[in-house]
This record gives structure tokens, sequence and C-alpha cells, in this order.
């Protein structure tokens, strides 16, 4: 399957389209290999705005991209919607629901999932948020629980119906609670005749002795701030001890809420350990420096999948930037040692992160930021955000155009984003 | 639950927040009653543009707004998201999922479902469209197909993966077929390396011998030659006689195919056989001239749910126009009856329909149209068919605005379209 090419032009096989794969599949240039770009989605998601989709806030064509769109025309690339079953290094083989793939290099850039931290039963009770179907969930039970609420006559239940219980108090879940809080106050406020969803609770719960455990202290007691400002209940130190249907004991109480969201896990998806490498507590491989598997040169890993710490200590993070700049790497990497380029002293060149700073928003219109030395919050943090964000994103082609449809949408899609498809569910816990 | 307002505004209660009753809704003086508007879903949903989010044209949200946004704010208005599961018509009740209502008036508006002339049996293999669920299924099953095919070495298989049969030449087949096939040949055709999508089979089955049988044959005619130009494969006078997984069996031939899409029968919802009253083969309930239900004068049944030739012998079509005037004729009778007035003999006025003429999309640029004596097709029939569209939507409280969203949408999201959420399934027949 070479498309009548010659067979001369090595194979590249990468797995995953999120940031990291996709990263590298943009820096590599045209024209220099055969890549196969393999994912068992149809589409790119710009994770950092699932949350406004989880919220109703955005809309998912707001943030995703079928990457049929993104690198449909360009020459000697292909792309497979499969999942990979299997990976045979030795034999250079991805396996995958339809068929095999040979490689002369391999990225696994598959990425993370949601971790339980041992307790896999609490996922039916708290979906977690990497998906565009977990973000569409999470709405559409929210929406649900409070037009239950509306006819409720238990007031019991109906507090329950109000609820919204945010597990895990790092970038994602401030993000979640205060746009609920958002929701509630200032969108669902009007839209109901016998409930008031501005008096609805939104809890976050944190672990930790302080939210955004990884920021500066004063950005974490900063968005702490923040979020009780617009009426989240922030409970920190306070670890989750069981997980029931419509309830959450943390910190010796019993919160009894229909809308539970974990956002305080990630590990590497299984496929890692068909990578055979020694891995870390959330599966995370350890790559080595260069971001190969030992062993096995031709084979890199990125993104979430990996645990590293880099050339200059710096422990590379989970988020976007580590999976871009890790991508960004490996490309020029093979494009040089594909080019003949021989490294001096014959080692490879190590990774090196960038630690180009840390945000997060807190509803619609505040953040935290730090970038470098500065740290900032409130509006300016926001603007901040956004405009980085924008940089980042891949495949957007025209970002100017993202940026007016995101204004759009988040100021007048709100009720687009509202729509929920399927019928009232019966009562109470409903999945 | 009256708000704390005196109980002696009257209680109208709508079911249905399709055209029927939204435009009742609408039309009904604010203040002069209590009304409860009653769905199972959150949403009102432009069917007319429903075909082009099954075929990633358009999305949901572009079609789609929660009825809490369009009527949110108004008095003595209240939204209640439940089904329907009784009718008390001597008690005056409704019963829905989570309680009951009592009524001074009943309006009856839920609608169509999709019908398979006796064959039940059929929906599994050949799903309907009546829905954003079935929207977004078709989608998702022909964008997944088109996914297999790429990968799929047997030749047959192929094939039936890059086949799309439509059933029923209605204004709805007529829309999906030539709407799908500009997918295929426009869209889809650079997304794919291995196969040719513009090769897709798009084939348009019809029991009557013209397609649009309800429109004058002139443009019958003129609508199966754009068809055809597109590269839809039209059979008329062909009948259906059997519907397996994958395969229908038509005119004595049998078409092998993974997206079968049901668009040839409407039938009245169950609801309205808690009417109890008489009527049509299809479900549809016989309502008296002035729309009201036999021996219960202050109960109306409109639009999809009822058969009626009007005063002037005109058949009320099962389409929109069919029932906003009986929506709007409805709440100019209460309001009037509220009023005191009394018509002169005591009879209250006929219903009279108003055929403003037909009109079918063909695929981006083309339709058919006919307007009172005109009859016109090709793209001005186009334009005529998008300003009148636009005139008629409900709740999108800028047109205008709207207007540029499906252009954006039009041009540009086909990409946003495409998006499908969740992970590539089992191979062939998959549901």
């Amino acid at each position: 399957m070479t498309n009548g090419r010659p067979a001369s032009l090595p194979h590249i096989v990468v797995i995953g389209a999120g940031f990291g794969g996709l990263t590298f599949c943009q820096k590599f240039p045209v024209g220099r290999a055969r890549i196969t770009l393999i994912d068992r989605q149809n589409h790119h998601l710009f994770q950092p705005l699932l949350y406004q989709v989880a919220t109703a806030g955005l809309s998912a064509v707001d943030i995703a991209q079928p990457i049929r769109a993104i690198f449909g025309n360009r020459p000697d690339f292909e792309v497979v919607m499969a999942e990979v079953t299997g990976l045979d290094l030795v034999a250079r083989r991805v396996v995958h629901a339809r068929g095999e793939l040979t490689y002369d290099y391999l990225v696994v850039a598959a990425g993370g999932m949601t971790s339980y931290f041992g307790h896999p039963e609490w996922e039916q009770f708290a979906p977690g948020l990497k998906t565009l179907d977990d973000a569409l969930a999470i709405r559409r039970r929210v929406l649900l629980s409070f037009e239950r609420a509306e006819t409720e006559p238990d007031p019991a239940k109906r507090d329950a119906a109000m609820t919204i219980v945010v597990i895990g108090g790092g970038p994602t879940g401030v993000e979640l609670a205060g746009t609920f809080a958002e929701l509630t106050r200032t969108v669902l406020n009007r839209d109901f005749d016998h409930i008031d969803p501005s008096k609805a609770r939104v809890i976050l719960l944190e672990g930790s002795p302080r939210v955004l455990a990884a920021y500066p202290p004063e950005l974490s007691a900063s968005a702490q701030r923040q979020l009780e400002h617009l009426g989240v209940e922030v409970r920190t130190a306070t670890r989750v001890e069981a997980i029931s249907a419509g309830q959450v004991v943390a910190g010796g109480q019993t919160l009894r809420s229909d809308n539970i969201v974990w956002s305080a896990g990630v590990a590497a998806v299984p496929l890692a350990r068909q990578l055979g490498m020694e891995s870390d507590r959330a599966g995370r491989v350890k790559v080595r420096p260069d971001l190969s598997v030992p062993g096995h040169p031709e084979v890199f890993a990125i993104g979430d999948l990996i645990s590293l710490v880099d050339a200059h200590g710096v422990t590379v993070p989970g988020i976007a930037p580590g999976a871009i700049q890790a991508g960004a790497f490996v490309a020029k990497l093979i494009d040089r040692e594909l080019g003949g380029a021989r490294p001096a002293g014959g080692e490879r060149e190590p990774f090196v992160y960038l630690d180009k700073g840390n945000m997060a928003t807190i509803g619609r219109s505040a953040a935290v930021a730090e970038i470098g030395r500065f740290k900032f919050s409130g509006f300016p943090a926001w603007i901040a955000w956004l405009g980085v964000h924008l940089l980042f994103l891949i495949g957007f082609r025209n970002k100017l155009s993202v940026l007016l449809q995101w204004t759009y949408s988040y100021f007048t899609y709100r009720r687009g984003a509202r729509v929920i498809s399927g019928t009232a569910g019966p009562p109470a816990h409903s999945s």
C-alpha cells in the first residue's frame, strides 16, 4: 500500500492525533518520509477547552477538527481511523483493528486516560473528562438534573440534583468548578421558574493543601479566592474516601449530588504497556533522554504517555506544551538522522523542556497565570490565557476566524451549547 | 403550582415544542392565560434542515434552540421537560413522567414519528430521520463506513461501505440523496487516499412512479434530472420488499449497503391513541373542522398528528406550514373565546389551510419550488427556499445572525460537522 510510489521512502507511523502526534506531523518536513497517522477517533481535540463543552459554553465543533481535514491533501501522508491493539517492536509492526502497519520509525503519542487511583469502580459514578463523549455526557447529565429539579417535590432530591461536585483541584477541576458556578448563576438562572439555579452548590474537592498544587502558592491562593467569589465551595486537604451512586464521602462528610465529575488523575493509556518498558505508578513509560524506548532507538514515546525528568532536571509535565515540544523535538531528530547527520560522539541530543509558564481560567473573565517570573491573575491573566491558547491551536487554519467563532459562541451560542439530544430519562441516577 | 399568582388565569397545556406547539405559544397573547409547554426533548428542532446534520453539512447547534432559551423569561409560562405518558380528557389531566398537569385547554402538537408500513423490524436496519439523535447517528454511520472502506481489502465489503441507499422519494429523501451525493463527490473525495469517494453509489428508491409525488409532475421530473446530474441513481416505481442487515431487496434486486436510511413514512406518535378518536392508517387523528377533538371542544390537535381535509377540501399536508398555520389558528380561537367572543351561530370557524407552495432542495445550490402558479427550479428555487425557511425560523431571534451562521457553517464548518465523537467501532454492521 504505497500508492504506487517507490518503496524507498522510509515509513513513520504516528499513533495518536493529539498535541504530540499532530505537532510531530506538522513539524516533520513534507516528502522526507511516508507518514501514517493512526487514531481511534476521527478528530483532533483541543483539550484545554474541553471543559467548556462540558459546561455548555462551547460546542463540540468549536474545539475539534477532523484529522483528514487537517492533513487530507498532504502527499505521502495517510490517516487511519482504528484502534491500535498491539505493538511488535522486534518485527517493527503496529497491529490495529483492521490491519497492520510496518514502520521504520514509530512515534507513540497515544495520550492519557482518566485514572481513579486504584478504584476503577468509582468511574461509573464519577465520570472523567478526556474525550468529546465525556464532555457531552457531563453536559447532558447536568442540564437534565436541573430539568428534574424543576419539577421535583422532594427537597433532598432537588438539592442533590442542584449540586455539582468536582473532584480534583488541578487546572481542569478549577476550570470546571468555576465555569459550572458561572453557568448556574448567570445562564441557567433565567431559564427556570420553580428552582433558583443561582442557589446550586458547586463543590471542589482537592486532596492536597491547595488547589493548583503544581503552581506557585500565590496563584493557588488567588485561584481559591476567585473561585469562592464565584460561589464555589473549595475544600482542600480533603481526600475522597468513597463514591457511590449520587454520593461522595470526603473529609468525613457525605455529599449527595447527581453530578459528580472526576478530574483528579490521569494515567497512560493501556497501549503503553506494550512498549515493555519501565513505567511509573500511572503507567507512564520512562523514556530515554532522547525520548526513545530503551533498546529501540527507532521508537519514540511522547506526551501524556511518558514520564521524564529532562537533561536539566525538569520534570516534563503532562500538559499540552509538554507534548508539543516533544513532538517537535522528535520530528527534528528523525529528520536529521534521515538526512544522514550523525551527532558528535554518536549520542543523540537530549530533550529539554522549556517551561513557558502555567495558566488556568476561573470562569469567564478571570484566570491565574505564571510566565517566567511573572505571576498575575484576574482579567489580564485571562487575556494572556486566550492569546497563548490561540497560538497553540493546531489545525485550525484560520486562527482569526476561530477567535471570532469562539467569541460568537461564547456570548451567543450559550444557547446552542445547551441543546442536548435524546429525551428526558427516568428520574435520578440515570447514566 | 401557580407561582403565587391568582388561580383565576386559565391554564393551557401545550404538548410538543415543534412548529405547531411553538407557533401556538408565540401567537397566543402574553398574560391571557397560564401556559405550560411540555416536551420530552429540551430543544426545538428546525426539522427542514435536519437532513443537513445527517449529511455533515451543519451541526446540531445550527438547527436547534433550547426551549427555555426561547421562552425562559415569559411570565405565566412554564417549560417542563418530560415525556407525556397519559391523557385523561374527562378529568382534564395530562400525566407525565414526573407529575401531572390539569388544564382548561389542551393543545396536542406531539408530532410524527418514522413509520415502516407494518414492518417495524426494518427499523434496526434502516433508521429514520426525525430527531437530532437520528441525524447524528446517520452521519456517524456514513463517515465511519468511509473510514472502514479506506482500509478494507475485500472489494465487495468496500463497495457496500461506499453505498448509501435512501428509501423514500419525498422531499426528505430527495434532499438526503442529493446532499449525500455532494458530500461524497465534493467534500470526502479529498480526504482519502485508498478509496475514491466520488465513486460512491447513492441510490434513491421510490415506490410511486415519480419522486416528489405530491408535487407537480414537471417538478418531479426536474428534481430527478438534478439528482441524476449529481450522480444519484433514482429508481422510481420500486417498492422495498425486504430489509436486513446491510441489504435491501427492492424491485427484484438486492442492494448491499452499510448505509440504509428510511424516509418513506411518517405516522402519528403513539400518544395520539390516547385521544380516543378515529384515526387513519398512520394513526393520525381525524379532528373536527375547528381542529378540536370530537366531544372535547377544549382539546385541540395540530400538526403531523392529525388528518384533516379542510373547509375548502384541501388536505392539510404533514409539513411545517401545516403545523404553523394550525398553531396560529388555535391560538386565535382560544384567545377569542377567552375574551368572551361567541361566533355567530355558535359554531366555531373552520380551519382553512393556505397552500403557499412546495419546495425541496437538491444539493447545495439547486432546488425545485412551486409557489402558487409559479414553478421553478435550479438556483433561483434554492434562493427562494432559503428565504422562505429563514422567514419560518422560530425562536432564532436574530435571523440575520442565523443566516450568517448557516453561511459560515455551510462553507467552512463542513469540517466541524464531520467531527464524530466516540471511537472507531468494529467492522461492518455496527449500530
